[in-house]
């Protein structure tokens, strides 16, 4: 991964092989970043597995081909002491349908160029009894 | 609804039965926003009333059951004095299958977390005879 | 196309009957921007040529019909000594379905509304001898 821009909007360029989005997790931690925007992003994801909630659990669907990301949205917020990212996909294969659900992880195929909004103030997931953590500020 | 983050980038956090997007508009009502970027948001609505136009009138679809939002992009601009949403959404339910258009109303299931850009200048939607208002700055 | 609102954040109107992206390509050329992240589109598009990358090639479906674009996402960097606008889109028609893809070009219905993000350090598609060109910073 490289960071292409700096400020409060850098774009990060994912590359083929990363995974997505415990790449940009771990960024943010070694950044020391404690809230972001996910604002953007384009490129390819292959292994793609997405969740959609019940109220409860998430139902999983695998895309196992290399997949268009048709867009990226989420933040970045910590949990349990290190940065989790919230993020939802849409993703189009070879049929040109889209396909979508809180993205759980992909592997970047050719790139992922995404762009975040860092936050001053610092972002948190509660603690919970259920499996759904609401997003709070520090 | 709370406010996560301040300054000119918003992250705000809508709760279970908010109504989304009055909810936001009523906001920005009472915060004096007279123009806004909406960049990001995910979560998930329910009784979502998507609407598709045929360049006259919109035809209209609801989604009962609580979908995923996968993306949500628009921006807010003032409409007969007050602020209105212009906004477009895409949504999967249990299938992964993605759907979308222009976002009448959805009511917040479990969460949703939307990023803003509000702007210095104001935008406002033009008069005009037909059913589309373009959109100008003030 | 008419420029709403200024500074690092620009909000474009494209109006019926331009060519999206080459619009904003020409745009960016002519306000020497040279890099920028395409955060948010909301409108429509007709005559949609959307493409789904198969590693060496795209493959191509033309949506003739006007559709929603639900979501509009990229970056604009120099490419070839001029501006080039990677963007995905996701539209809809009249079945609510979505579809999407690398955007190559559009034609605005109504109209398209396009928030960037303007970056201070110019943006490069790298040479490469396949058919993918590598984002990177000058």
């Amino acid at each position: 991964m490289r960071v292409l821009t700096g400020g409060s909007f850098p774009l990060l360029r994912f590359d083929k092989g990363d995974e997505f989005p415990s790449g940009l997790e771990q960024w943010c931690a070694m950044e020391g970043i404690r809230g972001a925007g996910i604002l953007c992003g384009v490129g390819m994801l292959s292994g793609t597995d997405l969740g959609v909630f019940d109220g409860t659990n998430y139902a999983h669907c695998i895309f196992e081909e290399a997949c268009e990301v048709l867009s990226l949205q989420g933040n970045v917020a910590i949990r349990d002491g290190k940065p989790f990212a919230h993020v939802h996909a849409s993703i189009s294969g070879h049929d040109f349908q889209a396909h979508g659900g809180h993205l759980f992880t992909g592997v970047v195929a050719v790139t992922l160029e995404v762009v975040l909004c860092v936050f001053e103030k610092g972002l948190v997931r509660l603690p919970s009894e259920g499996s759904f953590r609401p997003l709070d500020s520090v």
